[in-house]
Parts: structure tokens; C-alpha cells; sequence
């Protein structure tokens, strides 16, 4: 790497409303890293992350994609643990290889769990164009039926693990996960009441300024109506 | 923890077939952890995931669950992330934080974008039960249109990253999820034609004993007809 691609500023591509490009957003604040943003329209001209140029930074086609250090990365829980490793403080995994492994577990349940089949990243055939971005929620009823149960069964583990924050009292890559979570559960108008300790963990986190300037009615790319 | 529940053999909740299970199976055989495997049968009975006793230990209901050091742990990525934290040797991510980031980049695309869509663990309610375990092919076509596109997108990467594996020449998280991810392809009836990558590396994989002991054919639970 050259000396300029190391001192370059990191590049994030990102969409307002994505939760993996939110869950990227908020390890960077809090890790104090500063960054342009590049926004992917994931709806717009077809979905933008579909285009050749797009395609040959991030060949899995999704954001967010993050350039730093003269690599660029893809995929929210892979990017957060380069940043972890790079960009130690302040830490984002526990010392105690138990409770690290506590955190990866919801954050894992999250984004292999809730999150694929919440999210607008499904790629699904049609007959009128080769790729086009389906909803689950259009496709079938996922978020009334699926959610819930995941949403349950994080609830049980956070019973067990959570103290302020997911794990104890310290904010966690599965803080970074949860948070956006919720907040698309909320969008898909997923009934919160059964979810006490998440809705608590949620709201402590909606106070931390990370999580406030990384909100995605926040973003250079919000669209007008739907900023805070 | 007691000093009986730190010497106690490890307890692997797996079911041959499962992906996620497979994955850990490889990481203990590579790592030489003997361990005590209960099979859980994910289609029998409706499910035996969704058994009290079953969900007393897992909250998230799903395969596998490893009992070690006298904790409970889910999510295969977390699992494995944990037995590389406690016990180091062989290591399963490479010691450059570039490289880890490839490899963690490989495995989070393999198990949050193409696993959920063609795993057995979705779960969806229907009109006679509660919870019913409905393969994706049955409820949509998944397999056919989704899965190759996000193998396009893998061999793309491989195609930078790959040496005899899936990043350089040592085995790596990476691989753990690749092999398994190649034998539900298979068993879907995905043309590899199209990954030569993907399909060299495989082929390499399934040569190494680790490999080979966990492999779905050769578990305490594979039916007859299906041994190898």
C-alpha cells in the first residue's frame, strides 16, 4: 500500500436506510474515524449497487463497502471487526473470550437471524430484468410472521446477558447490531410490546450521540421527508 | 465456572445435514478438541429444535449448540470465533488484519447472504402449527435464481483471494463455510459450471481429514442411505 492510500480518508458507500451500512456508520463514530460518504441508492435506477462501476468495488453488489487502508471491505460484521482490530479504542468486543463470544452471538442471531430476512437485500429473478430488489415483505409475509420469533428469542438471551447494553454496560458490535434492528422492526410496524429488554437496550442507545449522527434520517442521503 | 464443568468433554448439539453444524464439526476436528455429539433432528417430530428441553438450552432453536467450558454457545461464526480465541492452534484466521478481514468478508457472505436463502431454517407459520421448518425451494425458488448470483459474486472474490484455499494457503474460517455452502449447492442441484474457483477449492477441502470425519455422510445421526 502506498503511503498516500494509508493517509487517504476512509470511503464509506453507504444507504440512509440500510442497517448493515447503519451498523458501519456507528463503529466509525464511535471509534471517532472520519470518512466521506458515497451514497448507493438500493432503490433507485434499478438499485444503484448494481451498476458496473458499483460492481467492480464490491463485487457482492451490496453496502455498505468501506475503502480503507488501501483495501476495500464488504460486508457490516467483517468491516467492524478490521476496525476493531486496526482502531482498538474504544473497544467494541469484551476482554473475556465468554462475554466476546456472547456478543458475537446476538450480533450473529441478528445478521444471519433477523436481518436476511427483514432486510431489502434479497436478489430474486424476474421476468422483466435480470437482477431486481424484492422485499421479503412484498414476496412473502416474512416480517409479521418470521421476526417475532427471532425477535423472542433475543429477548430470552438478553435477558440473560444484558446489563445497559446488550452485553453488561459496555456498547458492543451487538449494540451496533440491535439498534438498527429495532428500528426496521419499527418500520415493518412489528409490535415492540413483547420485547422488553430490547426496547430498553434500544433506547439507551438512542441517546449516544454515535448512534444519533449515524441515524438514517440523519444521512447526506435521507430524503427530505423522512429527516429528523 | 466449577473445575468439573472446565474439564467435562465438550457437548456438540449438531444434525448431519445442517451447514451451520458442519462448519463447527470442521473447526473441532481441525483443532482436535474431542467432544460428545448429540444429534438434534431438525425435521423429526416437527422439528426437534422446537423441544422444551431443547430451547431451555438454546433460546434461538437452532443447531448447533456446543456446551464447552461451562457455557452454552450458538451461532457457528460465533462458536468458531470462540474456539479460536481459547484454543489458538491451528488458527482458522491468519495473523495479518487484512487478510482476517478477507476471510471474515468470505464467511459473513457465505452465511448471511447465501446460507439463510437456501438453509432449512426458515421458519414459517402456516395454518396448522405454530412453528413449521418450510425449505425455502418449497416455499419460493430460491435456489435457482438467488444462489447463483451471490456464487458469482463469491468466485469473483475467491478469484483475488483464493491460493490452494479460500485465502492463500492455510485453511481459514473461510473454508469452514465454504464446503458445506458447496454441498447444499449440490444437493439443490446449482450447476457449478460456473465457479471453477469455488469448485477447486472444494475439491481440495474434502481431501483433508478434517474434512472428511465431519462430513455429513459420516455422522452418528446420518441415515443409513445416506453413509458414505
Amino acid at each position: 500500500m502506498s503511503p498516500a492510500a494509508a493517509a487517504a480518508k476512509p470511503i464509506l458507500y453507504s444507504y440512509f436506510r440500510s442497517s448493515c451500512s447503519w451498523r458501519v456508520r456507528i463503529a466509525l463514530a464511535l471509534k471517532g474515524i472520519s470518512y466521506d460518504l458515497v451514497p448507493v441508492n438500493l432503490v433507485k435506477d434499478g438499485g444503484q449497487q448494481f451498476s458496473a462501476e458499483f460492481k467492480a468495488l464490491n463485487p457482492m453488489q451490496q453496502v455498505p463497502a468501506l475503502k480503507i487502508d488501501g483495501i476495500t471491505l464488504s460486508q457490516s460484521l467483517a468491516i467492524i471487526h478490521y476496525l476493531e482490530e486496526t482502531r482498538p479504542n474504544p473497544r467494541l468486543l469484551p476482554q473475556d473470550p465468554k462475554k466476546r463470544a456472547q456478543v458475537r452471538m446476538i450480533a450473529d442471531h441478528i445478521v444471519s437471524g433477523i436481518q436476511p430476512l427483514q432486510g431489502q437485500n434479497a436478489l430474486v429473478h424476474n421476468s422483466q430484468s435480470k437482477k431486481s430488489l424484492v422485499s421479503f415483505s412484498i414476496e412473502f409475509p416474512m416480517p409479521h410472521s418470521t421476526v417475532p420469533p427471532l425477535l423472542t428469542a433475543l429477548e430470552q438471551i438478553l435477558q440473560h446477558t444484558a446489563g445497559r447494553y446488550c452485553v453488561g454496560n459496555e456498547v458492543s458490535m451487538a449494540d451496533l447490531c440491535l439498534a438498527p434492528q429495532v428500528a426496521n422492526a419499527e418500520r415493518f410496524k412489528v409490535d415492540m410490546g413483547p420485547y422488553p429488554t430490547i426496547t430498553r437496550i434500544n433506547k439507551a442507545l438512542l441517546e449516544l450521540e454515535a448512534f444519533k449522527v449515524s441515524h438514517p434520517s440523519r444521512q447526506p442521503d435521507t430524503p427530505a421527508e423522512l429527516r429528523a
